[in-house]
This record gives structure tokens, C-alpha cells and sequence, in this order.
């Protein structure tokens, strides 16, 4: 009998990042994740940016244990609840206000980042009376019908079985290259009434495309592809699921942009615990939505609540926490740069923004294997991008120095072994 | 400043129970509410189906706490986990195997019912290589584009924004009356090659119709729409997401009726604790996902799984807790036979099956009105149905004889006031 | 080398009727076909319903001819012109007026049946800002996706390659047998909110289903369905393609039931000569249409004018012809009683109205050989149906009586010899 | 009572080329229109293309008054007819034996250009099993569902009424200027996994974009398209239903490019008379329609197969046809080069090829203005283009030099008293 048996057994066979990771995890502290035999990896995946403050916290740990032993109010549909009420609160005043949104409103849809984004998409076609969204290459936004319209990724498209309509496909920040304005080709499209591209209720956008391979929109970008949105009466939505809670260095991926979406998604790090939960913020005259209309079991998610509001008292009321994001994300880029010039081809280069950063290899396959290395070595990672071939870093934010250091001299050591071979086998 | 300012303020339109039930729930024990101010409610609510275990039932509540004392792993994707190997065991060994599933294969989808049905649908469409799917009249299994395409309710449809695609609407059991067999209509649509229905992947059915208005199907009903899915090839999906986990007397609401669903979708109660989460279930031979083709953040919740496992262990290794559920379910009908006798006009009759009951009313104002008057009275419930016209009864299947006495008191005394207001209203 | 050399070579293989009729037709007059060799054959096809007047009748020959010789405009697109103004002066003066419908206005689409249905079809959504269209069990209203949508016939659908949306398919009358109301179904299905069918824009139904086998609705039915639509606030489309000019014994296929239709679809016969030629009619306060807004180059045939004039003025400004159609419709019905009751199993009987009409066959196969035993004795007749267990005839409506009986010989000779031979293959 | 009451009593309001040309036509010869009140036009419209051969060819008129005179099969349906043989023999002999298309099989579908679009993308679905098709911005195809979702303009596409479905969008040769090579955008989409460009089955594409305003691709554009398509294993459809027949110089628009296209559709000028006529051509390796499978009523219109014959026979058994085009279109050039010098503001520019070019304008109102001037002083002509900027010829190829002549002087006066009042209204 192997230690998987119950797993092979009787799970289908889509799991797949334990086949990556082929241990069983049990305990998880900060940025350590630990093994039923008692073996510690760090952390570079996160839950794929849901752990931004590590696992199990302590100030968080306590406020649900405490909110449990309180006979707390679990599940609660949309019904007031004090815990949510605290949330609603806490987030206007720590978060929305201090930004300049204090006017955009809250929506709790189903806990899954894929629910927002449906609820979001929804909102605009209702508020706008239009179908088609203007979503981007490589763009990840979930795989339920409505949000998977909007992903880009044929691995998960090509499951569908149903059409995936009412989507227009645009190239991305930097696509086609440094020297092609993709704002300028948007406008030319948008602006010819026999483009055969139909007039969009809104763009949905991430402001670093995470599953996409870490691909950044620079700020002018962005405050461009506002002025297109204005310019042609579309919504701005930015789909903050992983890129946002603090990733890049600030709350939103946005803040220092200058811009103002008109909807966000947020999930994943939302309740600061790894803990099911989501939500849509949009400005409040797009609240056009009727009681209901959008409806899911779990969006009183108040254990996410509690541990959400801790998160954001804990972290957000003052501005040591975006530093330290500041700080280590350089850190990271100076290692990983340093690993990149010592193994380089050219090919290998350093992508993304804050703690929203990896690197770039000649293909999925060589990223595959210093993932692979890297686990061998107490490293949990993994990879991103259209063929697989970023090796992708997403550990938990409130990560020590020493922890930094010490997995990045594990991925030294995975590059240099797999280069390595590599550079053998091409001379064999 | 009011008592609701915060939801008020920032909180979007779209919240809809908490308008029936204005206060502030905080604590929540076994079938009761608690307010801020420390009022009681019994619940009949049970979060549309989520709590069939109570609030915070105390065994579900030690597991969790142990488990985040001792730092065990919260958010895990589909990694390895010692929890959801326990899950897995468990399921297997308490539900599948002694029901004659036991060859029946768990996905865990994102945590959501609405995301166990998208996975079931693109399963039954991949593996199938259609599209067309049937699904029923006053059906209802989420709001996520795929979902909301088989989903009947048109306030919710007609949010969509998009075309609800290759769906065929099939009238239910009874839908047009005890006379008319709709096994036998669709056989003949499905039979005549210009009927206009396209060969279908799969049927999509509820036993028991929850936010229809507890319409059921009879065992032989179910027999027959399995046979018909031999006949014509189509997959069988129960969607027991909200008549699952014990709610009609047995585990499964299928279970006495001597039928083998080729797919099958849970959530709601499943975590037995209120928390976010979904499986699908679904025949060995039929496991032909690619790893990773349908994902979502939150698909390996892990308090989920640990307060899931010991509700299992804890309610269903023995045949005790069906058993009273039967006999409880008989207690409220019961006790809603003699209200409906008592205050009835003819229009005014019992619905459902075992602890998934309701009383029917001539329209849907009168049971809002009921409704009002109950909450008045202590008791939180709510309205289903086409018309919002059945007043439904979805208490937690833990709750006391005592607790149904004094529900069903309020019950009684609410219909007398509505009910005495109409004959004076239609009087006057 | 064989006779169908270039055939075989050259055109695609899904040419279809040729297969049934092996034979090069070279002239054709009346209700005659005449092949290359100069053998005639009685043409109980007509076109599939295209020849109402015949082949090359003698005053629709000579107004073309003189047309051509006069150097008249052929091809117009939809500019003005002197033949296009009599069409519309004639077509309303001797058609609408005198039914009622002297405030519908008549659009010129593509000269497909097909395209006069897409025409319909947009009309509808657009004016009434709604989707979805109810269509019939077993109707057929052309292939491309617009109309194929709307066509039931699994043949055709199978090739969309496309999904076919918007439309809900409903049972035609009598689809269920005599003794199911189909009319209220669709009525319950309509007023409950939560059915899951989304209110129409409108209805498309045929008063006799050509193609899905000589189907009829009854006046009754017709009435109600009409009441169905206002109830509902849905459009009316009668698709009177094969039905109309004639075919049943008045213009309109429903002119004797007292309902009025919001939108008419008319071709086939339209041109009195078999030239292509379509039409959509519609209530004057529904012309919503921008200029151009549904084009087509051959929307403006100015031969087909000239012949459809010359046919209105010939046949239709007193009603001796459609007398004339009623009787010999008579006629052919107790031919083909007497042949049934013949020949019969019970299996076998006449289906249709006026001059639409057609013997049941037991099965396909049957049907299918009783056309090939006609064709060899002389007569060009084709099947319909769902299982194309139907030989419907749909000769001329000039045809004379003397060539009615000799078809009738033929097919009754055709029947003894099929249905002897299932005789004899059953026993043996 | 006004000369067009009968076409504004009874004729829908979505006539439109009537609009600009305010007469009734009633006769038409070679190059020439004329009034019912004897008045003559230049035809530089000729039918949006659809006569190449000019109006009454008295070759072809001859030819099918012969036919009606000798009673010949007018209506056929798919059956096998003399005439329907005489067309095939003699296309595959005269167009594609000596094009190297010899083995392209021919289907008849219905008879007009949308149909053969519809079929035409219906079978490239077919035969890869995928559902996605490439088509090009300012694309033109047809206002039938099916086409319409390849066609780019807003006016048409805004009538659909259902989604547009399973098309997407890339920019035409130049679209984004000449230093922007689109066929490498193209390339970068379909090679990218993630970008949401679903895999095509085929590409849909203009050589000369008729009613986009005259764009054209170069031949290396279509050859580097060519190569996309074997690349990425997409079918290769040329739509040359404006363009075929002669219009740009040579039989097919293509022709001299050195491609291949895997299905070419054809219509407009193919019967050479203004019927209504269309088929598809593809490689007999993709003939794998089932018999029927896309069929409609017109499918076998004999007297375009007479007058396509008679029209094949007389113009393009040698080369001297095609040579008189490319001098008359080297004339026409010339001639317009010089308007555009003698009235240009830098904005005026000639586009197009062949006889199939125009005056760009400014924008839309001067256009019109300048087709409005050059009708009042005898001469039809229409716009096109994305903003109707284009002044586009299209002018019978068998016009005379002198007509020519005449025509560019009407149209240089035209711009002569457009282009002034410009200047003058700007200056005041």
C-alpha cells in the first residue's frame, strides 16, 4: 500500500498541484508548510497568492478561535451580522477611504474569485445594457462558463463545452512588443464602426497577470487604457483576485497609478487566512443590481470575515507592512538577478512587480524541472505563463529575510543543476 | 444613526435575506439565532439548507479548533493534505461504499454549489462530446453562467447578460398535472430526430426541488428518467446540493429509490459546519478530466474537510440520525396538516418530504406576509417557489421536538392572523 | 462514361434529390417533366411547393419574355422600379386588401425562404428587444444559423457547427396526441416566472408542416395560439413558405381561421415561375427597421416581379381558382383514402389540408420504396416526415384531373407492390 | 398623389439605395439605366457588383429567352437538368482547369452570397471539428446569422437580435497602417496558448474589401496568409463574391498570386445577368457533406445556369476580356488620380484595383454630397467604407471608353462643386 492510495483511489484524477508536490501535507506555520513526517518546505506558492500572511498567523488564529469558542455566527446567507458588520466597517476605513474610494460600495458574491468576477461581469452588461468585454491576452479571471469567456488559458477554454461568447480579445501591455501602442490599436478598433468588434460594457484587466506568466501593465498604460474606457463609454474593471491584498507592494496593484476602477474583484488574500472568500467593490452608481440577483449559499462567509478584518487592523492601519513588501520584493529581484546572470542564456530574465516576481526560462519544460529541483531541495514552487516557463514566485508576504535567503539559494542551486544538464545535452 | 448604517452605507443593493430578517444575528447555537442584543430565533432557516447540523454543533466545533491550535493546513489547493486524505476515507467508507457507490470517484470543485455544477457539466459534455444538456422546469442550481443556464428562475436568468446556450427545459414530474407522464413526452422528443432537441449530454435533476417549492419526483418517476438516460445515452446528474446530507431522511435523497446516478453535485451541508464547500461525484469510467482542467483557489478547503469528517463519523455510522430525521419530518407535517386544515381555503396544502417541507399559500404575499409575522414571533423563515408562494420549512435536523413545538405554535398563530386578515380583506 | 459523368465529377456529393430521381430533366411544362431522352414524368414534387401554377406557364412565360425583349431591369437591388411598383400595387390591391391585411407592409429580403425567415426573425427581436423565439416540434424554416435555429430537423442542425441559441422548441399541435393541450402547456410554461423558458419575442409556427410531414394545425388551434401570443405580448409569425399561395386551398394557408398574423413569410410560389423570390409582410407599426439594415443583393429580382404580377393578376382576382384547388384537393384525398384503405395496415392514412396532403407510411423505408416504384412508373414524388415516413404530393395546382388519375394509378400500382412485399417478407 | 406612393404605402422602410437614387427604373442596357420617363444613367453601381457583364447582355439575354422559349427546366432543386450540366462542363473546362483548381468540386447553394458564406463556413467546421473562424476587420459577408458573425459592420450586426458567435476579429492587411505587419500579430495569437484565440477552423477574407471601402491585400499578404493557414492547419476561404468575376482584372481576384484557397465562394456577377446565383468551390478532399445536409429551395435556379454559360463562353475562353479590364481599370485610375490632384486636400486619395477602385474622401457627408452631384448629372454611384468615405466605382467591365470619359467628367464636376463649397464653408 502506497502513502497515496487514498488520494489515487478515490479523487479524480484532475488534482494536479499534488503531483508537483507528492507529500502529504499536514501543519503550516508563516512560510513554512510542513509534512505528516514532519519535514519543512518553504513556501514560494501561497496558495497561488492566497497565504500573502503566511499560514495560520497568530493574531488572526486567535481571533477565529476566539470567534469559534463564542458560539460566533457561522454561515449566514446574506443576513446582518456583527462580524460582517465589522468587516463592512473596517474595510471602508482602512482600505476604500484612505485610497479615494470611499464611494465604491461592497458586494459579497460566492467566496471563489471565479463568483466576483461573474458578478462583475453581470454588473456591467446590466449597467451598461451591452454584451462583449474586452478581455486580454493571457488574462486568468476563473473557469466557470461566464468568467472562463474572459480566460484566456485553451487548457481550461478547451473544457468548456459550451460557447464562450460575448468576449472581444485584446493584446495585452507590451504583446507585440515594446514598440506597439495596444492602447492605439483598441481606440482604432473601438472607433470603427465595421471593426467587427462590438462596443464593450467594460474591459476586465489585471494589472500583473499572475496565471499569465507575471506579465506587468505600467502605470501610464494603465492610466491610457482608463482614458479608452472614458473615451468609449466602457467600464474599467480590474481584477485584482491575485495581483491585490498587498502583493505589489500596496493594497490595490493600482494605487499609485492614478486610476480609479470602476469595479474591482478581489479574493484569494482577502480573508488573510486562506479561508473562502470574495468580493466586488464598485463605485455606487453602478449599484444597479435588484436584491438577490446575483445569489450564492456562501457569501456570509463570517469566519472570513473575522479573520479579515483582524488581517486588515493587523497590517493596513499604517504603512510599515507595504515597506517591508517593498523591501523584500527587492531583495528578491536582486537574487533572482544574480541567478539569472550566472545561469543565463538570454533568454532567462527576471519578470513582475513587488513580491509578484520569477523568472523567465528558455521553456516550460526547464522551469518544470528547477520547480522539481527546487522541491528535492525543501522549496515548494511552481511555474506560470502561456507555455509553463516562469518559474513563478508567490510567498507569503510577512516572509523572513532568512527564509528569503535560504530559498534562494535553493533555486540557485536548481537553476545550476538544470542549466547545467542542459548545456550538457546540447553539446552531446 | 440607525442600527443598519454600516450595511446601508457600504454594502451593495444586491443583499436580499437580511431585508426579511432586520437585526443583527451574532451567535448561533444548535437551531437558534442569536441577535446582538441577545434575542433568540429559532431558525427554520438553516442557511437554505447549510446547517442540517446546527450552528456550531459542538463535536464539529472541538475538531475545527483542535485542528487550528495545532496549526494544521488551512488552504491547500489540491495539494496533498492530511485532512482531505481523512475526508476522502471517510466519505468513502461511511457514504459511497454501504450505498453501492463506492466506485464513484470525488472532484473537489471550487466551494460552491453553483462550481460543483459547472464541473458537472463540463464532465458530462467533455466526456459525452455534446453540448445539449436538460434540465427542468422551477430547477435551480446556481448563478455562474454555466449554472444559471439550468437554472429556471428568470430574476435570476435574466441578470445574465448573455445567452444561456444549450440547455432543453423539460417539464418535471407533475409539472403539468398527475395526469400527464413527462418521462413519456421527453422520450418522444428525444426519439423523433426533428423534434428540435439536440441529442443531450446529460439530464440535470433535483429529487426534491428546493428553491422551486418542494416539488418532488417519486421514486418511480426517478426510475423512469434513468431509464430513459440509458435509452437515449445521456448522462443521469442528481444535483443534491440542497436535498442531500440527510435533509429528505437519508443521506442522499435518492437513496431508497433504487437508482445509480452517473454524476452527483453536494455542497451546502456537506462541511456540516456552515463552511464554504462542493464535491461532485461521479462513475470511475467517466473520470476523464486532464489534471488541473477545471480549477478555482479554494478547492481544498481544509476546515471543511475536518469539520466534514466529523460529521460523518458523528451522525452517519450508524442509521440513528436518518431515523429521527424520518420521525421529525413526520412530527412538523404533522403539525403542518393540522395548520392547513385549520386555516385552510383549498389552495392551502403540505409540500415536500422528510425534514424538506413546506405549506403551499393561494399566492405569494400571503406567505411573505406569513413570514413577517413569524419572524415577529421568533422564527426565521422563508418563502420558495415559482410564486414565492410555499412557505418552507428548513430547520436544522438536530433541532429539539421542543424547538418544532414552539415553532410550529408560531407557525400556527401566524397563518391565523394573515389568514383571518385575507377573509376580512376579501369581506370588506 | 456514364450520363451523370459531369454530375459525379464536378458537384459536391451533397446534392441529394437527383439521387432519387436519376435522370437528366431537360424541358418541363405544367405538371410535366421531361428528361433530356424526352420521357415525361408526372411531377408530383413541384419544386418542393416552388411550382403552385406548373413549369413554364404559358402567361407568366410570355410577360417574362416580354420583359426580357423589352430590355426590362433585371437586377435592381432595392432602388425603384416601374416592375417592383406593380408587384406592390398588384400584391397589395389583389392579395392583402381584400384579406384584412391591407396595413401590412411587405419588405424585399434575399430571395431565400431562408433569408425571409432570418428577415422575420431579426424583425421581432428587434422591435420587441427580447431573444428568444418559440419555435415547433418538426418545423422547418430553412439552414442558415438565424432560421436553422428554429428548424427542427436534427439532419440539418447536426451541421451548424455553431451553437443554435435563442429559440425554445415547443410541441406542435396534436404532438402529444389529440388529447393533450399543447396550447396550455405552453401557456404554464409562460406564466410561471421560474419555468425556465425566457418570455419570446415571438412565435414561428407553419399552419401545415411541409417539411416535418403534412402536420396541420387546426383553425381552433390556430385561434388559440394566436390568443397565446397577445396574452403573452409575443409576435405572430406564420412561415407560409410552403403553405402559402395556394397550397391549401386560399392565398394564406390560415386565411379561414380568422386570426391575423403579425409578420408573414412567403417565397416559394411567390414568383409563380420557380424563380427565387422571398418576401416578408408585416403590420405597419412594426416596420422598425432602419434603412438597409438587413441587406441582400438579390433583394430586388425584377423577373420574379414581372411573373408574380402576372400570376396575382391571372389566378387570384376572383376566387375560381382556389375553388378549383378545394376540389382537386377532394379529389386526391379520396384517392389516396381509397388506396389506403386498400393497401392498408392501420399504419397507413392521409395526413395534410387542401393540396398539401399525403399518405403515412409505416416506416421510412417503406415510404422511401413506394417513391422509388412511383418514379419508375412515371410520377416524381418525394417523402417528408421526421422519419420521412411520409409521400406527400405536392403537385401543381393546375394540374388537370386526368393527370391526377394517371399519377393516382401510379402510386396505387406503387403501394400494392411495396406493401405486398412487406407482406410476404413479414411472413416469411 | 407623389411618383413613389406605392413603394411608400406598401414597401418597408428598410429600402434604401432608393433613398439615393430618387427615379423609377424601368429598363437597363450594357453601361446604362433608364427611367420610366426615358431618362439614362451611367451605371456605376451595377448592382454592388453583381453586373460585370452589363445589363441585357443581348449574348446572354439570347440565350435565356431561347430557354424559356423551348419550355427548359426553370426550377430544379438539386435534381440533375441539362442546364445545371452545361454550367458544370463548362466552368471546370473554361475557370478552373486552366486556374489549376481542377479538382475543386462545385456546390450550389442557395442563391446568394450570404447562403454560400453560410455553407461555406458550415463545412470548414465540418471537416477540422472546430468551431472558431478568423475574420477580418471592414470584412463584409453577409446579413444572415451566419455570415453576419464574420461581417465587421456595426449598422448590420446591431440587427442580429442573438450573439454573434464563434468569429474572432484580426486586423485586415495594412489595417494598422503598412509598417504593422498583421499576418505576425495573427501568427503570435494562434501560437500563443493562453492568448483566448481558440484554434480556428478556417479564415474568411476579402482579396479587395468591397464594402469595407475598397482595401486591398498584396499578393506577398495572402501568401504569408496562405502560410498561416498550413501552419496552424486552418482551411483557407476566399470570398470573392465582389471581387471574382473579373472584376479586379482576372477571373478569380486571386488568381495571380500563386495561392490556393481551400474553399472559394462566388455569387453576384456569376449568373452575368443579375440572377440570383451562388455556389462554393472547394478541394473534393473537404466534400464530406452528407447528402442535403445545407440545402434550400433555390439551389437549382436554371436560368442563372443558362446565362452563367453563355456568359463563360463569350468572355473567358481567351484573354482578351481580362486585358480590356485591366486597361479600362488603368483608365479609370488615371483619370481619378487626376481628380483627386486637381480637387485634392491631402485626404483625397485613389484606392482599390482593378475596376474595383474609388476616391477615398474626407468623410462620409462629402462622399454623399459627391454621389448626390454626380446623379443629378446622370450618373449612379455609390459610397462604401467603414465611415462611407469611399467614392466607389463599380461600373460595368464591358463599358465603353466614351462612358467612361463621360462618367469621370460628371464626376470631377461633381467633386468640383463639392470639394469647393468645402473650402468655402470651412473658410467662413
Amino acid at each position: 500500500m502506497n502513502t497515496f492510495e487514498q488520494f489515487e483511489q478515490h479523487e479524480s484524477g484532475i488534482r494536479s498541484y499534488c503531483r508537483s508536490f507528492p507529500v502529504v501535507f499536514k501543519q503550516a506555520r508563516g512560510a513554512e508548510l510542513i509534512t505528516r513526517e514532519g519535514k519543512s518546505y518553504i513556501d514560494f506558492l501561497a496558495g497561488a497568492g492566497t497565504l500573502n500572511y503566511g499560514h495560520n498567523h497568530p493574531v488572526l488564529k486567535k481571533a477565529l478561535i476566539d470567534y469559534l469558542e463564542n458560539d460566533g455566527l457561522t454561515h449566514g446567507l446574506d443576513m446582518y451580522s456583527d462580524a460582517k458588520e465589522r468587516f463592512l466597517e473596517t474595510f471602508h476605513r482602512v482600505i476604500l477611504e484612505p485610497r479615494g474610494l470611499g464611494d465604491h460600495v461592497i458586494q459579497f458574491s460566492g467566496p471563489t474569485g471565479a463568483n466576483s468576477v461573474e458578478a462583475a461581469l453581470k454588473l456591467a452588461r446590466k449597467v451598461t445594457g451591452r454584451s462583449n468585454i474586452i478581455s486580454f491576452t493571457n488574462g486568468f479571471h476563473g473557469c466557470t462558463i461566464g468568467a472562463l469567456a474572459a480566460t484566456g488559458n485553451q487548457h481550461h477554454r478547451g473544457a468548456a463545452g459550451v460557447p464562450l461568447a460575448e468576449v472581444s480579445r485584446m493584446p495585452y501591455a507590451n504583446y507585440f512588443g515594446k514598440d506597439v501602442n495596444t492602447i492605439a490599436m483598441m481606440d482604432k478598433l473601438l472607433s470603427d464602426p465595421s471593426s467587427g468588434v462590438d462596443k464593450p460594457a467594460a474591459v476586465i484587466v489585471e494589472v500583473v497577470q499572475g496565471e499569465g506568466g507575471l506579465n506587468t501593465a505600467s502605470a501610464e498604460w494603465m492610466r491610457k487604457l482608463e482614458k479608452l474606457c472614458r473615451k468609449h463609454d466602457m467600464l474599467l474593471i480590474v481584477d485584482d483576485i491575485q495581483a491585490g491584498c498587498g502583493r505589489t507592494g500596496s493594497f490595490f496593484s493600482f494605487e499609485e497609478m492614478g486610476i480609479k476602477p470602476d469595479i474591482i474583484t478581489l479574493s484569494k488574500s482577502l480573508s488573510g487566512f486562506g479561508l473562502p472568500f470574495a468580493i466586488v467593490l464598485f463605485r455606487r452608481e453602478l449599484d444597479q443590481w435588484e436584491p438577490g440577483e446575483h445569489n450564492g449559499t456562501f457569501r456570509g462567509n463570517n469566519h472570513a470575515f473575522v479573520t479579515a478584518t483582524a488581517a486588515l487592523e493587523h497590517f493596513w492601519t499604517n504603512d510599515e507592512f507595504a515597506k517591508s513588501i517593498q523591501a523584500k520584493g527587492k531583495l528578491i529581484k536582486e537574487r533572482m538577478q544574480k541567478i539569472v546572470r550566472k545561469h543565463g542564456p538570454d533568454s532567462l530574465y527576471v519578470k513582475g512587480r513587488g513580491m509578484m516576481i520569477g523568472i523567465n526560462c528558455p521553456d516550460g519544460d526547464i522551469a518544470a524541472a528547477i520547480c522539481r529541483e527546487a522541491f528535492e531541495r525543501g522549496l515548494v514552487i511552481e511555474t506560470s505563463g502561456n507555455h509553463s516557463q516562469v518559474v513563478k514566485c508567490l510567498c507569503p508576504l510577512i516572509i523572513s529575510e532568512e527564509q528569503i535567503a535560504k530559498a534562494m539559494d535553493i533555486l540557485d542551486a536548481a537553476f545550476a543543476k538544470v542549466m547545467t544538464e542542459q548545456v550538457d545535452s546540447q553539446a552531446s
